[in-house]
């Protein structure tokens, strides 16, 4: 069960001006399953991309490098679901141009202006034929409304589609924003998460679109951890459509650009987060701040430390406020000059840890009662300094093992 | 259920002369358990010790390594199970002093001769009293037959006690040598275990034991993994007794400092491996080797990812051989200018991927053969070099899930 995460009303999904979307069974891994999504984007969109950093990418993500390095004008994406097409060396790679080339003939474009992503069992042979057979269903579903429909199309072993959507006044007009995200494992995203897909119609300088897409994905989708494990597939992409009739936003640091980044990154926060929530047998959403850090990089190897323990996430699953768990985790993070006598640790208002220990006026009982809650923050104070760093994550249940030890069943 | 591993038969057991071990119930968490050990070392011993890199390392660890530094001859050790003494602040440190003065005390010695370990639940303060009231018992009990009874009287999660011991001849004379170790949790070791106690008779050159104990550990406890989890506790400790009569031991590399050394390695290793045999939840021990690697530490740092990772261990468990998340782990270990098509996979004698992709002769049956057996070996061949390494772990269950929700009740 997703913690304090519903599906998305397909109706509160702004369509955004010169997207349009449409999803097919191409019965990839197994028959009768949405599989196969396509973005088709109005000619003058500008499109930016930030992949996984895994030396192990998958065949889609350097074929998307390519595109996106090459200049041409992106018109669409196809995603796959059933078959992440990692692990497959030169035949891989050969298939994900094989998927481009297929889906450009059918739009008339050139195949370096379609993106290819794909997510799902890693070392196994893209069947490119399926795909390539499943596309003029895809294309003839095509509509602006159907985010929804995408935001399905594009899960494996979430349990809920995840899309969420805001609008914002800038100069004058509307800006529509909207995105979808898919994963539940394997998620430790390393410049993006497992699948993103975010658009705007918003007028805004195309030159602006990488460094927005890195900064967006920096304070979302790379904060967030399941299990540690970097996918070969991360793929985060920032579409604007161009459409919306904004002055257009010349300078990020302008008030229009900070206007519409703020709005951005709510959406690819919430996106982040929902991937989170939907993590694999999640029970609980954890918050892990880390404050008092001489960087941010301390701040964050600490906060994973902490996401990343098995005792601490097992901790969080039995609701057992056994906290020391998190000190040994802040402990072993690999900050070697770190002074132990400094530390204090907060459980969202409890103050559990003093200068290292026990908080003489910690009560277990103040402890368990935040342990039950299904939204939990942790905060450790470092007292080194003035940097500070937010992760989510969730807890590790029997669940996790169930679905993985059981995936490809 | 452990993997391969029953408990250690007390006959087996070599006594080490001049060493004499006491066991009692002192109460420290619960009552009925043996959880006080005191080791007892005649005249002339020498003692060295390493212990954990955790910079929220316990109190008796910072007592152990000050003992050890003041030069000191170690004549007596105390451990108590139930309580980690970690995370108690200037008020734990005080406590594991007065453990070490009520021994002391007891035997006519100098508090720095006495060395203090504690295992057990973090951040709760240690009830020196109820050790104090236990130790006459445990001085009363003392006898150089008592290896298996301390075996057991160190446990905490463990299923079974852990001990091994061989004998060798080196220059005419007897040489013995009997360890014991603990931990099945929060098993990560960084200069250590959890708590490892290996005892020789051996003639050696007291300066010899501090270089010998770091490579010992170097080779066997600082490379298994359960968790990934480093503890606050982990320690292990050396001793000579100087009583075997051989010729002394004046240098490591001499022929006879070889012999010794790979006599006491194989204990180490014995007793290390048999920490994740009986690892939280194990179903099967793994080696992981990396080969091909351009130093020891990248090979290292790619076997810790793969032994880390809970997709891969998951996939252990359900006897899946779901190889491409061991690929993905290669690709996330954080080797930079790693080229995936350098690389090689093997089961033990099954041939999986073959530069960075599926060979082409792997048929999944071959692999599921090998993920059902007890005992599997991942070799990595990464084609940069010619360093290599070995890790050793388990996979990760639901009874891993449910032992560490349950920890406390």
């Amino acid at each position: 069960m997703p913690v304090n995460l519903s599906a998305p009303v397909a109706q509160d999904l702004h369509p955004v001006a010169g997207v349009r979307i449409g999803v097919a069974e191409a019965g990839v891994r197994k028959a009768g399953r949405k599989d196969l999504t396509v973005f088709l984007l109005d000619e003058g969109a500008s499109v930016a991309g930030v992949f996984t950093q895994n030396r192990f990418c998958a065949a889609p993500v350097q074929v998307c490098r390519e595109h996106l390095a090459s200049g041409s004008a992106i018109r669409a994406m196809v995603v796959n679901t059933g078959n992440a097409n990692a692990g497959t060396g030169a035949d891989g790679l050969a298939r994900a141009r094989a998927t481009c080339r297929a889906l450009a003939e059918q739009l008339g474009l050139q195949p370096a202006q379609v993106l290819p992503f794909s997510t799902g069992v890693i070392m196994e042979q893209l069947p490119v034929e399926r795909i390539q057979a499943g596309l003029p269903a895809a294309l003839a579903d095509a509509q602006p409304q159907h985010w929804a429909r995408a935001a399905e199309g594009i899960m494996t072993t979430d349990t809920l589609p995840k899309a969420f959507s805001t609008q914002l006044q800038i100069g004058g007009a509307t800006v529509s924003i909207t995105g979808i995200s898919k994963g539940a494992g394997m998620i430790r995203p390393n410049m993006a998460t497992m699948l993103g897909f975010l658009a705007t119609d918003a007028c805004i300088a195309p030159e602006l679109l990488q460094p927005l897409v890195r900064e967006l994905a920096d304070q979302s989708f790379n904060r967030v951890t399941i299990d540690g494990d970097t996918s070969t597939n991360d793929s985060f992409v920032l579409m604007a459509t161009q459409r919306a009739g904004n002055a257009p936003v010349t300078s990020l640091d302008s008030e229009q650009g900070h206007q519409l980044k703020a709005a951005l990154l709510q959406v690819a926060q919430q996106l982040a987060q929902a991937i989170v929530r939907d993590g694999e047998g999640a029970t609980k959403f954890i918050t892990v701040r880390v404050e008092g850090g001489r960087t941010g990089e301390e701040c964050r190897q600490v906060a994973y430390a902490i996401a990343h323990s098995p005792l601490v996430k097992t901790a969080f699953f039995a609701s057992d406020p056994n906290l020391g768990r998190i000190l040994a985790a802040v402990g072993y993070a690999g900050i070697q000059d770190l002074d132990q006598a400094l530390i204090d640790l907060y459980l969202d208002d409890v103050h559990v840890a003093v200068q290292g220990g026990r908080n003489p006026a910690y009560r277990e009982e103040d402890g368990q009662r935040v342990m039950q809650q299904s939204e939990i923050t942790v905060r450790v104070v470092l007292g080194r300094g003035e940097a500070a760093e937010t992760v989510w994550t969730c807890d590790l249940s029997h669940d996790y093992v169930t679905i993985n030890a059981d995936y490809r069943s």
